[in-house]
């Protein structure tokens, strides 16, 4: 089982990231402040667009970079590209083979934008097209399904956030991510079993906000990529005008509800669901007021900062669509009809 | 029936907004030209959401304006707004009420940029905090679920497109919009009958990609708030890897597949769906090809342009979730659950 595997490699992965990039993370970092970018262009798909919407709210938060999520086609099929003047344009890919990523760090170049590519292959096209490079070391993944690159283009946004905003404190906070991620991992087997219970759901949604929006999206892709359930990410903002009509008695809601800013709005809409709508609840928390309404709840470690969560919070979600996987009869290293390389134009 | 009125207004909204609103909207673009914007920072919800995700292709591909969408909980919750220097500020929202839609532009106005509203309310507090406003005048919008102020906005932006790049050729094309919406309603009867096949599909997908991605987005959206079906939207581009994995025989795929540059693309998945993995395809198409390979087609007017089909893309599909709620007996002009103004914060 690769995939148990990786996920499981996880926690060595960040440390090893930080030991060995650290520096070269603050290199880049001390260029990028230079240049002064009004903005960041950011193109991804998949798994590394969910690590996107990780980076639009850290850079945007904690640095005051507005962070825009690029539409590849107007570069690849439209032929249109808009100008990037002002922009950092970054690339985020595992393989650094997509051509449609590539070819929006090749534009930007050829604006005269500087380029920053964060991938996993540091002799790929994506990175030879970039001026920056933040390779993020996590080994081969052979898993179809990414975890571990995932966690690593995450912790690769945050090392860069914590090299631009100079604070030895943040940096400090950023060494306790790979022992809360092992911690995560204890729950393998609670998991295992909690996954029975959603051997038959054939659709569900996923819920989040604000850092851990990304979290949703990518609970989601998994949960689609390896078990075929339909499973849509929300913003909890979102879901709270039109798609929670969907809510009837059972329906299933997995949400990640992390101390933070948002915890009380997510808080307030937990409470609706299972009191007055009779939502099934699968709760990813460090509250037990959240953990309190699920049937089924996972515990996270206590004291991680809302902006490190997303990287700590991924991982039973990760197991869930492991286990549920293993609950269903499928093949959990290689699902039916999709390849590991994207090759989209 | 509201909701059936209101999709059938669409013709005379469309063309009210040319008449009145094109030299309003001529001027607006005269001062943003002026103040050269290096990229829109677009701050929505809901189909308004889903309108801006157009904006980022039409003005992208045709102006060469990045579109960032933003993310309104920077502003509201976390309180640390990135700084927006160089950016359009663009707030969407049919009534104009959203704080945190109005927060985003209270705080690109404290920051010196130049904002802009596009809205149906002209006294809302929306308008009140932009230095340029178009008012779409759609009339009362009445059912909860949003059409005619969605291609409203839609017609608002690609006005605006138009106008800054001063193209009397596009103008014209434009005036062609509400005679093809006025032929896309003609379907209402076909589309009643082909409406009872779906009676208990209990999820499905939508799939689009470049500028009609915003009408899948737009047509999960009807599709979750009125009938109560779980349907998530898809990129052509990234269903390819992962997300496909969920189609097995009968599955439901919904699809825009319009003339243009990603056409080939968009005809190449539904073969593949179609022939290899059996699913059940709902198309709306101005094309034979793709219109063959469906179950269900829906065809649109000849001779659309690709950037301008949106416009007209989106009515069958609304067409198609009203008919279903009404197959599944449900209330079509007030949805469980759901409110008509967002007050998200």
């Amino acid at each position: 089982m690769t995939l148990h595997d990786e996920i499981f490699e996880q926690a060595a992965v960040l440390r090893r990231l930080q030991q060995n990039q650290m520096r070269q993370v603050e290199q880049i970092a001390r260029q990028i402040a230079r240049l002064d970018p009004r903005y960041v262009f950011l193109a991804a798909r998949g798994t590394s667009e969910n690590a996107g919407r990780y980076a639009s709210y850290i850079w945007g938060a904690r640095n005051a970079l507005p962070v825009a999520l690029a539409a590849p086609s107007l570069f690849t099929y439209y032929k249109q590209p808009p100008k990037l003047q002002g922009a950092l344009v970054v690339g985020v890919s595992q393989s650094g083979q997509s051509p449609d990523i590539v070819s929006v760090l090749q534009e930007g170049r050829r604006q005269g934008c500087p380029t920053l590519a964060i991938t996993n292959a540091a002799d790929s096209p994506l990175a030879a097209a970039a001026d920056f490079v933040i390779d993020i070391q996590a080994g081969a993944e052979r898993a179809v399904a990414a975890t571990k690159t995932y966690t690593a283009e995450l912790m690769a946004m945050a090392m860069l956030s914590t090299a631009l905003s100079q604070s030895a404190d943040e940096r400090q906070t950023l060494e306790l991510v790979p022992d809360w991620v092992a911690q995560a991992l204890e729950l393998d087997e609670t998991i295992a079993r909690m996954a029975e219970r959603y051997r038959y759901m054939d659709r569900c949604v996923m819920i989040g906000r604000g850092y851990n929006l990304a979290t949703a999206f990518e609970w989601s892709l998994k949960t689609k990529e390896l078990t075929y359930v339909v499973a849509e990410p929300f913003s909890i903002a979102d879901f709270h005008h039109g798609p929670i009509a969907m809510v009837e008695h059972g329906f299933p809601v997995m949400a990640v509800a992390h101390s933070g800013e948002v915890f009380d709005d997510a808080l307030t809409l937990l409470r609706r669901l299972r009191v007055e709508l009779e939502a099934e609840l699968f709760v990813i928390s460090d509250r037990d007021e959240a953990l309190a309404l699920a049937q089924s709840p996972a515990r996270l470690p206590a004291e991680i900062p809302e902006w490190l969560s997303p990287l700590v919070a991924i991982v039973p979600a990760q197991l869930l669509a492991h286990h549920l996987t293993l609950a269903k009869g499928y093949n959990t290293d290689q699902p039916r009809q999709i390849q590991k390389v994207t090759e989209t134009h």
